[in-house]
């Protein structure tokens, strides 16, 4: 990594394969709010979670291009599955500092557990690659992981239905399993996940504690910029610029449930040539 | 069309968004047990559904690419979503005939319903072009036809979740409002929904016939083959070549909910250069 390369004016990049990385990306503009952001969501190849390692890698790649044309100073790997796949791969092939959501939420969950048993959920794509396992006994060998795929809780995100009994019966299908176990924390490892929290609680109990890799990243992005003396000096406040793959109108409405108030500007690029 | 380019012992090509349109490859099959079929899924780039037109537009052109290399005499758009946003243009630039699976659903639909009161469900691409609306009422302007998104169907079937309290929740939602409009016909306007038929019918009650567009577009596949002298005259049976553009082995454990049996043939594609 040369950060010559880097000016500390040039934008962050952020992608996900949709919507559910702007719950990462209003994080980091909260806690950031005079950087430039450029988010990519790659909507016309929505989701990753349920394809194959090489695809997402090959999609991760493609998103990264697209963002490099904008000459950013730092990547942000704001979704679960690319980050297990692509992160390691980004790492070393770029020249500027590439984050994922991955550690940062292991370590919050690691530093909250007082029972040491940690339940992770997931896409099938993060869950099969174990890669939440890994990284948390890496830090703590004594620790008990369990994890579960929920391939369905994103398309219920998507499509809005964050409570009622067919979610709740979902919820309680995936999520029995882990309450049996007693895990006292339970790692959402899918950015589309904090928008079902509280059926997930409801199935769980409030004993249980959530964590949402989110804000976490957030604070890696900032360890980051100030390491690599990549702050931006202007003082300016920006909205960030959202790009999609596939139509924006769709991203817009769906994008406000994750985002809160409504995105001012969403661009579609074209993401043939380089996927 | 020029029949002079096809050749009678070539392939027929099928293709879908990713496992959905075995249920019509299967039809196919079973009516014409002595043609060579060569089927793509596009499982990098599923779902369809809730996708732009234009990409879905796209995406057919470049399965059609792929499958136009193993010099196919005939194109199956086994998808309803890719039927409604690309029949019409792939029938225009490709000179072989190119059936969909939207026109064979609808003529069914008129010749069962009694009372002229017809429902539709679909993905949200399906439901917004109007497809079905406008075909049934080109053949019959008499008739009321009622529409219904059913987002969620799909991954539920993608799942194997086809029975069960938290699918019958969702089919209540989705469904209820076509219920009160008192349909006696019911089209099954996505591949993957007969897979859901007994769901659907227990929510609907048994007065109300489920049409499911893979039998009836066989049929037309048949009638086209024998009108452009294209039935092989070779008489021997052979497997269907399945390709797909991602993981050959999610394709096969998810696909043999659809298709039955064991897929004996499955091969990845790049489908990268044409996409």
């Amino acid at each position: 990594m040369n950060d010559l390369n880097a000016s500390s004016c040039a934008p962050i990049g952020i992608f996900d394969s949709g919507v559910g990385g702007l719950t990462v990306c209003r994080k980091i503009s909260e806690l950031l709010p005079f950087e430039k952001i450029i988010y990519l969501g790659d909507t016309a190849r929505v989701p990753y979670g349920s394809k194959a390692p090489e695809t997402v890698l090959r999609y991760a790649r493609s998103c990264a291009a697209v963002l490099l044309k904008y000459k950013i100073k730092m990547l942000v790997i704001a979704c679960n599955t690319a980050t297990a796949f692509a992160l390691e791969a980004l790492q070393k092939e770029l020249d500027i500092p590439v984050l994922g959501v991955l550690r940062p939420g292991a370590t919050a969950a690691l530093s909250r557990t007082k029972n040491g048993i940690i339940g992770v959920i997931g896409t099938r794509g993060v869950i099969n690659s174990r890669s939440y396992e890994k990284t948390l006994k890496a830090q703590r060998p004594d620790i008990d992981v369990y994890s579960q795929a929920c391939p369905l809780f994103v398309p219920f995100a998507e499509e809005g239905w964050v409570s009622g009994d067919a979610l709740f019966h979902v919820a309680r299908h995936y999520l029995e399993d882990l309450k049996k176990k007693k895990i006292d924390t339970l790692v959402l490892g899918c950015t589309h996940y904090p928008l079902l929290k509280n059926t997930i609680q409801a199935v769980l109990g409030e004993d249980v504690m959530l964590v949402d890799s989110a804000e976490e990243t957030a604070k890696d992005v900032v360890e980051s910029l100030d390491k690599n003396f990549l702050f931006n000096k202007e003082k300016e406040v920006t909205q960030p610029l959202f790009l999609v793959t596939d139509s924006p109108e769709a991203f817009r409405s769906t994008g406000e449930k994750f985002w809160g108030t409504s995105l001012m500007s969403v661009q579609w690029v074209d993401i043939c040539s380089t996927s």
